[in-house]
């Protein structure tokens, strides 16, 4: 448990207060009547605090006209004393076991006619909810949320600076702990370590894909004992105290790479990965930025081998909007920050992926990772 | 990251094949065409994998009549590796990006009249669920689900009592951490050392309420300094491999306790939680078990201190059915598992709580923890 997840520093009461008048605006925008935000990364935005999510529901009331409310079990209502409430114009309901908290929602709002959830809100509060809505129409408030969420302020991209640059210390020191004769987990259990040591307020998630198993680009640690001449993808993340988060792959070999296919199928990654971060831009598609990397990688005769889209928005959560995928039309905007993660995966053999997570400036682009992408060979 | 979770011992496949059939009669009779099982607990008790929930849907059809499909992205499908689908009879089919994995499910189902969903799937996949089915009616698994869950099988019961015995040999060590003039913090890392030592995959959660923390029933921890005469309430647990969970609180003092009333009020705590556990048989009420306890604490004066249910259901999460508390007049049968826990909480001085993990037997219970339910007063 780190202390530094404590108290974690929150945004500024007008900070907050901001963004939940532009949360409002949104759901009007969208023709909702409020939105319900669930504990997690939406709440974190909204109240500066996560909160937990149990099978008991919390959830902040935001209506498109009127006093947001933070409902929630009198039992967790501590969790949010940090929160400036009054400042906020935020009124506190707290409900005991007994009460019917759904109930206590629906009166808030009377009779709406669409009610918008967070994406990641549990089924067991979507459904009651609906239940005690009745003939009010569900949407997911995702697509209202990421309006706000796709567009960092200044304070958010201090943060995703901050995040990067403690990820990119610890891939400098990966020398340190990768070599042959160790396995995966041990080198894992060192990397979790100095994800920590570097700023984070924990270790997310650590990836050490070694020989075959880099091909797998969801595998993330084993037994498996690593080699000379084994290509090792590291991927690897997690928050700073701000809840903002880093995630950063690069790809090392043991020694000299073993197969002999590596230098030439790398160098190829190497130039769509740097395509796709050069080609991003305010009005830029995201799609435009997957297929600046994908049209390389399938020209070399490698497309089969690019498993998975280019890559994901980032902030609060790991995975957000928007999506660098074939179909996002979205316009890129400053403010928007994401990963460009191609990968080329030869299963059974080996596999590469390099990632850095970048900011769309007012004119281009700002990666947050800078460690130097060639293939990094370690001695063995 | 602990090698223990890297390959958990998972049941065998004759155990997750009883399960998958008991599934799909439990829909059947829930008048449920099928259940869609997401990643978490839900689906690690039919698969032994409980699998990772993220923005791409992941979900086991299980038809009430008919073979059962793990519908996973192409990207995750090496996560499962491990899952022995032929033996289990389960189809496994992969989508990738820029696939409709809702169009896939509904597809499998032709046209159902209801589907039930895991009650922890996000709503970004209940709500898309639900636009791919059309008419279908959407309800919640749990209700379906709890019927499997809830009954646990011997090696279910074996585990928990691993599990508890676990977290007392944690609670037995108290004494080396929790003392004056260290932070709530730092005797918090401590003990989450200890619950790894002692055989859990890791610490779930760490409640150190020292004080008039110990009021507040979900402090974690704070950088609160102990201080002499302070009651301190210890409320912790975690997996261990196979998956069950931990979950035990015992109430410290730090030298005899500054309040005056603490002995007396302590004693009714005592003989409330004894009272409830005393209670606990096959045909006995969910209710009753938490009336048996209310109602000791209401005679002597303290009801409006005691804020939350008795208990809650435990098994592969934390809480889970059945729930111990007024309004739930479900019959107690052998291989039920759940916490016996009242509390009194005296704001802004002290609080106590005592919880026991037990089993229904089939005459009686069995509690899995069994350390001394009396005040522990340490040295100072």
């Amino acid at each position: 448990m780190s202390s530094r997840s404590l108290h974690p520093p929150a945004p500024d009461a007008a900070a907050l207060r901001a963004r939940l008048d532009r949360a409002a605006k949104a759901a009007a925008a969208a023709g909702a009547d409020a939105l319900l935000v669930a504990p997690g990364s939406d709440l974190r935005h909204l109240l500066g605090q996560a909160g937990g999510s149990f099978e008991r529901l919390t959830t902040l009331v935001v209506p498109a006209d009127g006093t947001p409310a933070l409902v929630v079990p009198k039992l967790e209502a501590p969790g949010y004393a940090d929160v400036p409430t009054d400042d906020l114009g935020v009124e506190v309901l707290t409900w005991v076991d007994g009460d019917d908290p759904y109930r206590l929602v629906a009166d808030r709002l009377g009779k709406p006619g669409r009610i918008a959830v967070s994406d990641f809100t549990p089924a067991l509060h979507v459904l009651s909810l609906r239940a005690a809505f009745g003939d009010a129409e569900q949407t997911l408030a995702g697509p209202i949320v990421r309006e706000l969420r796709m567009r960092k302020d200044a304070a958010e991209i201090e943060a995703l600076r901050k995040a990067g640059a403690a990820i990119d210390r610890v891939h400098a020191r990966m020398g340190e702990w990768l070599r042959a004769g160790r396995t995966e987990a041990e080198v894992g259990a060192d990397i979790t370590a100095a994800i920590v040591e570097e700023g984070h307020t924990h270790a997310d998630f650590v990836i050490v894909g070694s020989g075959p198993n880099g091909a797998s680009p969801h595998h993330d640690v084993s037994e498996r004992v690593i080699e000379r001449g084994d290509v090792v993808v590291i991927d690897i993340g997690g928050p700073v105290p701000e809840g903002y988060n880093s995630d950063s792959t690069r790809t090392y070999s043991i020694g000299e790479p073993r197969d002999a296919d590596v230098a030439e199928t790398y160098a190829v990654l190497q130039r769509a990965q740097q395509a796709a971060v050069d080609a991003v831009r305010p009005g830029a598609t995201a799609e435009s930025i997957d297929k600046a990397a994908r049209d390389i990688i399938d020209a070399a005769g490698f497309g089969e081998y690019f498993i998975h889209r280019t890559g994901h928005g980032i902030g609060l959560d790991v995975h957000e909007e928007p999506y660098i995928i074939k179909g996002n039309a979205l316009p890129l905007e400053a403010g928007m920050a994401f990963s460009v993660e191609p990968g080329i995966y030869q299963p059974g053999r080996w596999g590469a992926r390099i990632e850095d997570i970048v900011l769309v400036t007012d004119s281009g682009v700002e990666p947050v990772n800078t460690r130097p992408h060639e293939l990094v060979v370690l001695d063995a």
